[in-house]
């Protein structure tokens, strides 16, 4: 590959170490072209790993993982470091089954000292690294590498609190490029711009970075002054910033594509042994004009054209874009209405409503807790709120939302995108947990639609016809279309005729069961929308049948199908039940079709397994 | 009753109001009177109430509830406030079943803005409420009243980024105290202390002060003169604070038992119409001299002899106290052990532990989705991390369970307390969701003792021999000495000879399941010591029986029944299943045996049952 001199030399970290500047410059641009290349093929997160190529580079030249720690917060900025340490020959392979994942995985790579996926998680695990370090006299440091977007959530604060002050080799590095996937929001991220222009800290910086390059960096003794003039300096001549107060040693603002003073504050930084702030400013996108221009767009794509920068867009139709166009229509005739969104208006759809309902619509940044809890409170005083969120970070909010909204019986509305699996972006991602952990809440009701006209319909039943917390969840993607609903708005439905025998299922998965029994005529089907609380009725009629199949896009414990047993033993009934849902467990990155196949619960599989029960008996 | 005679006069806010001078000096006294004899009797929250005696009275002289809305971080600070709000007449039935609850319901009086429990909500809640007032073109209120302790937790900076800058009518109080439940920790409390001891910031406040108290406060212009020039002062002479960074106009400090500079700070704080930070300073336990001198102790106390001051204190035998000294006992031996509490060392039983493994022992303060990452962060680095929390405060970090610790299978203990019903402080309180929690977490093993042998030895097979997650989960109070264990390691036992009848239970009740069959002979007895997974071997030796009757004090959506009889049905199991469990619902305050006896859990209830399932059939 004559395309990539320098970076096919790269193998590892000590590769890295042995450039000289030249070639370093060399070797950055190179990684730029190489995941511009890479992922325009996979697919993958493209900005925010632009961004950090220096950064990544300069901690590579500096610190030595595994020996020390590098912590990604979200992790979606690690695909740089992947490369450096020795996992670029798999690139091809980035976020497809079986290959390198799109996030610091530690079972993949001892350089990934800690998984990631969620944010605001990385100063939590730096600081106990650091702590752990210490108690094992190791005087090896631990990194958080952190975007400002991430600082919306409140773990990062609770992990600065407990880490401030504390003597150990713990350095936060603030990936600062004014974006979380959208645009940043909120009194935070505009005080790290107003230090990001105060000229008057610069400066002192400067001083201190002068006094540093002119006495030798050896001993404790001379850091130690340096500190102390510092800090003696800063309380009579600048303001201190809230780090300082916390505890920390603040170094910055770094431009964060100027290798030479990335190494050199990283090096400050790991002399000085006590816990340090490192701001750093990048560009997210930086270097591929599409994606700087745009790296909302370029956060999170499917396959792109290089030439064009001309990325797959999800689809028109999307359960998403149907959720939010439905929602802005009902708000048009419904000033009570609000909207909800933990820093992801594009993804869930809520871009339309924004624009329309400004005042009704609330990004409250990467802060699910808050979100549920703010919900909570407009609720109380009667308005209708609806938190448009993905199942996998409402999990952040389940003492919200059992302890705030569903206690007082608060009417909080809850869209639940990417609900079910969600392939590409692997176990921190999927959406399989959240229909037993909203059922093992209280008063939750748990609509779950499986075309758009059912979105819409179980939509407005949660926004008008439910008390308590309403959720409504549905999956990425289309609908399918192969099952047409006939009654969108029932609870549930009964279809085809089967004697003795009865299939059930819902959401996405429903269409195939639809199509299977097409095709099989295996039995009598019910097709769920309300999930939670099942009806007695519903459990009377389903009580009718002698063999009862259920099919679930969850996991087993707390699922559907385990409920409906236990409510059917209750009232005496014993024939033939089989749950098959997701076994108890992660699941990979993979190709959601693909992952259907091999736990049976695409059309083939449920045609076998409905087989098996009913025919071969 | 001659002893109260202005507080008998005070029914409503507007008595309080009425007051003069002399009389409110007089009433506030009474107040802590009242309190202390009140709280003697019924147990309860005493320091933290008699510390914010003179902000509640000076809130309500100030603010019109339910107009305005108090919010109270917490809530375990709001007698003086139910005092006030026409209350009183009922403090006899403090926490007492059917009688008034311990913490704001908004059920309970329309004064009670918003539901509390758990820490760090008031500002999530407030702000939204103030946002709703502006959407309704409403100019009232809304106060967060919280303390220093909750500022530890996460939600409270989440919603401090969100509403900062706003422009709603959003007062929050800090109730300075410097305590939590124990004595706060961290960075932030620290920076708290320091503003507290800034004698130039105070003087500007001074300053501004003495200027809105020459010109009449009447329109909107000569606020903004104000403002504006105080922020124009700030900026060259002092520093600014972090809650003016985060765009909060900053009163304060003020002395909280001074009432007059209560009302002073609160009436500006109102006719400012923006976001205010007003901070306050009292002192916990204020007027009562045993709680002043020692606060944690009357945190939340029992009945104590209001004379000697001598508190009933948490028996020596407690299962927390048990706890504490076997992970102490084990730490004296194995240098790898750390322990990990959320504010709540005494509670959890770690005093010992910290006392002689200090470098080994972390206080994170109220931040439980810290403390499990940071415990993730210490198992990735070879340490056994037991974070000793409370089953319903452990809701809060359900996604960091999952998303940090159980995703690789990261070792991690949690020693769940307080598991199960609590009795007194209700619904916010109640233990009895962390079964379903749990086991929705692919790879979490759950033990359950029921004595304190076995909380022994299940605690050490949690620590020595399971990989992953383990959680041992134990209740308030002691071990009942009814049933003995003769092997407390096992997973299961089965005991007593039943032909083909068994009953299983586990945990607390157990013992009560024992007494009645040792009493009515119902049949063969399976005692469950770990709950999750459930061995493939246990399941088939339970299947040998044709009529099951499961007890539990949880609730019934993803108990440990329903998870028991999905896998019976796998393997074909067609007997009677009968479980007995608690409905899906929140429980009020009451006591624990009178509970139980409602649900049928206790001993008399299971024979019943017993007699239900297999001798009247």
């Amino acid at each position: 590959m004559n395309r990539y001199p320098i970076l096919d030399r790269v193998n590892s970290p000590q590769d890295v170490k042995n450039l000289n500047r030249r070639d370093l410059k060399e070797f950055c641009s190179e990684v730029r072209e190489f995941l511009v290349e890479h992922v325009s093929k996979t697919g993958g997160h493209l900005a925010s790993n632009l961004g950090v190529v220096e950064l990544t580079t300069a901690l590579h030249r500096v610190f030595d993982t595994p020996w020390d720690s590098i912590i990604w917060d979200v992790g979606h900025q690690c695909y740089t470091h992947k490369i450096i340490t020795g996992r670029k020959d798999r690139f091809d392979t980035l976020r497809q089954p079986e290959g390198l994942s799109g996030f610091p995985k530690p079972d993949e790579s001892p350089h990934d000292a800690f998984v990631a996926g969620h944010s605001s998680t990385s100063i939590s695990a730096a600081y106990a690294i650091s702590r752990a370090n210490q108690m094992s006299q190791s005087n090896s440091h631990a990194i958080a590498v952190i975007g400002d977007g991430a600082f919306t959530g409140g773990m990062a604060y609770e992990a600065l609190n407990n880490a401030g002050r504390s003597r150990s080799n713990l350095i936060i590095v603030l990936n600062h490029n004014a974006m979380s996937i959208g645009r940043n929001v909120g009194a935070f991220a505009r005080y790290l711009s107003a230090i990001r222009l105060q000229p008057g800290y610069l400066r002192l910086k400067d001083h201190t970075e002068t006094v540093l390059d002119h006495i030798p960096l050896v001993g404790k003794p001379v850091k130690r002054v340096v500190q102390g003039s510092k800090t003696a300096l800063k309380n009579v001549l600048y303001h201190s910033t809230f780090f300082e107060e916390m505890g920390f040693t603040y170094i910055g603002p770094v431009d964060g594509h100027d290798l030479k003073a990335l190494e050199k504050a990283f090096t400050q930084a790991k002399l000085l042994q006590r816990p340090v702030f490192v701001h750093v400013e990048t560009t997210k996108g930086k270097g591929y004009e599409f994606a700087e221009k745009n790296p909302l767009v370029y956060h999170g794509i499917s396959k792109f054209d290089v030439e064009t920068g001309n990325p797959d867009l999800p689809e028109e139709d999307s359960f998403s874009v149907v959720f939010g166009n439905y929602l802005t229509r009902l708000a048009d005739c419904d000033d009570k209405i609000c909207a909800i969104t933990a820093a992801m208006k594009q993804g869930t759809g809520l871009t339309p409503f924004c624009s329309k309902h400004r005042n009704r619509f609330f990004d409250v940044g990467i802060a699910e807790q808050h979100a549920v809890t703010f919900a909570a409170g407009l609720a109380s005083k009667g308005y209708v709120p609806v938190f448009a969120v993905y199942a996998t970070f409402l999990q952040r909010a389940y003492d919200q939302i059992l302890h705030d909204a569903a206690i007082e019986r608060l009417h909080v509305v809850l869209a639940i995108d990417r609900a079910g699996l969600v392939g590409d972006d692997g176990e921190t991602h999927q959406g399989v947990y959240d229909v037993s952990y909203l059922t093992s809440i209280p008063g939750v009701t748990v609509y779950s639609p499986s075309t758009n006209e059912e979105l819409e319909a179980q939509l407005y039943k949660a926004v008008y016809e439910t008390k308590g917390v309403a959720a409504v969840r549905y999956p990425r993607g289309c609908d399918k279309k192969v099952y047409r609903a006939e009654d969108p708005k029932a609870d549930y439905v009964f279809l085809a005729e089967g004697g003795q025998n009865l299939a059930v299922s819902y959401g996405r998965i429903f269409h195939d069961l639809y199509a299977a029994n097409e095709e099989g005529r295996f039995g009598a089907l019910l097709k769920l929308n309300k999930l939670n609380p099942l009806p007695d009725e519903l459990i009377e009629k389903i009580a009718s049948y002698e063999s009862i199949v259920f099919f679930e896009e969850v996991e087993q414990n707390g699922s559907i199908g385990e409920h409906l047993l236990l409510l059917l033993s209750q009232i005496g009934w014993k024939g033939r039940y089989r749950a098959v849902s997701l076994p108890n467990g992660f699941f990979k990155q993979g190709k959601v079709p693909q992952m259907l196949r091999e736990y049976r619960l695409d059309k083939d599989g449920m045609m076998e397994i409905l087989r098996e029960e009913w025919e071969n008996r």
